[in-house]
């Protein structure tokens, strides 16, 4: 009985030992996120668009804590034409920021920079029509640059600092590099690398895959 | 006056040894050929769909020797959606082959894998609606495999042989690198790697680009 006792113990710790393994994989390897075209909005462009002291309906939380997918989406406009049903993301922020895939220009007829959130100086700006109003913005229309959210915590055991641009390895028969990701390391942060459709798609990434950083 | 002369030639002779060298370029960059969603029809096919003995329109000569854009599109039609107004490409073939974006998949409700022209074995069949008619294949519907067509001659100068599937190294700020890039070598062809829009706009890829193959 002794030796029975001993023999399901000794299976059990290597049931453990597996299951461990199986759940926290690959230290190094990094969950994907993917995000379509999108918007930020300032509180006076949300009040211009759904009218004043409007307040957006959460639909979804996003996996950066705090942040959330609205009901709400609007009409943007360039000169080349417009693409409706863009989703809001909330909170509002300080300035508006409107998201783009690089495809989405040639609809629009713009050219728009690859940018890091909230860095928005020089970039165009757009129109942005709302059920109760229509806003023209002086810049902030982007082309996500590739990111990858963490904490210092992660930044440290990954060895990246914050700021640090690096590249990623995508396995798979579809697969390669993506060099100039930007490593943006808060304590507010869940780790996680941001890229957009048209990049998810062109590497066969979906929202179980994860990528290992290159430095 | 013989000064002059001597000067002169060897200014002449410095002035088209940089045009020379400008025109050529690096020898081992290749331009890149962006493809969108597209079709090749049997003439069977196209009988169905456009009517008996009905001649397709050319309007567009493409880069490989032979091959061009028509003035027909096609709707295709999946479980999920359909997408309208895919280019068809001439010449027929001998076999009805739809190429679509990886993007397509959702919208279609289907999943197509990543595959060769040609190679169209155990790949799902969509239905495709045209002015006279409605086809639905037994199977080619693919994602384009990104590739290189060259000549044997351009092969022995890269260094690469036919069926060779090697690595292509994209420079500029959304650069990288994709993987399983098959080389076609043929006679018939022109030198240029073929990528589709969603794997162009992901790194910032246009008609004026060039890559370098990785081995």
């Amino acid at each position: 009985m002794d030796n029975y006792e001993n023999v399901l113990k000794l299976f059990l710790d290597a049931v453990q030992t597996t299951l461990h393994s199986t759940e926290t994989g690959d230290s190094s390897e990094i969950p994907i996120g993917i995000s379509n075209r999108h918007l930020h909005l300032s509180q006076i462009d949300l009040d211009e668009l759904f009218g004043a002291g409007y307040q957006m309906t959460k639909i979804k939380d996003l996996s950066q804590p705090g942040q959330y997918a609205c009901k709400e989406t609007v009409t943007i406009c360039g000169p080349g034409g417009a693409i409706e049903k863009v989703r809001i993301l909330g909170p509002v922020r300080g300035k508006t920021q409107v998201e783009i895939l690089a495809g989405d220009c040639f609809k629009l007829g713009m050219v728009s920079p690859s940018r890091l959130s909230g860095d928005l100086q020089g970039t165009p700006g757009i129109t942005i029509v709302g059920p109760k109003g229509t806003v023209r913005t002086s810049e902030g229309l982007i082309v996500a640059q590739r990111h990858i959210h963490m904490t210092p915590q992660d930044a440290q055991r990954l060895g990246v600092t914050d700021g640090q641009i690096v590249s990623i390895q995508i396995d798979g028969p579809r697969g390669g590099t993506y060099s100039n990701v930007a490593v943006r390391a808060t304590d507010t942060s869940a780790l996680e690398c941001h890229v957009d459709t048209e990049e998810a798609n062109a590497m066969n990434l979906n929202s179980l895959s994860k990528i290992k950083i290159i430095k």
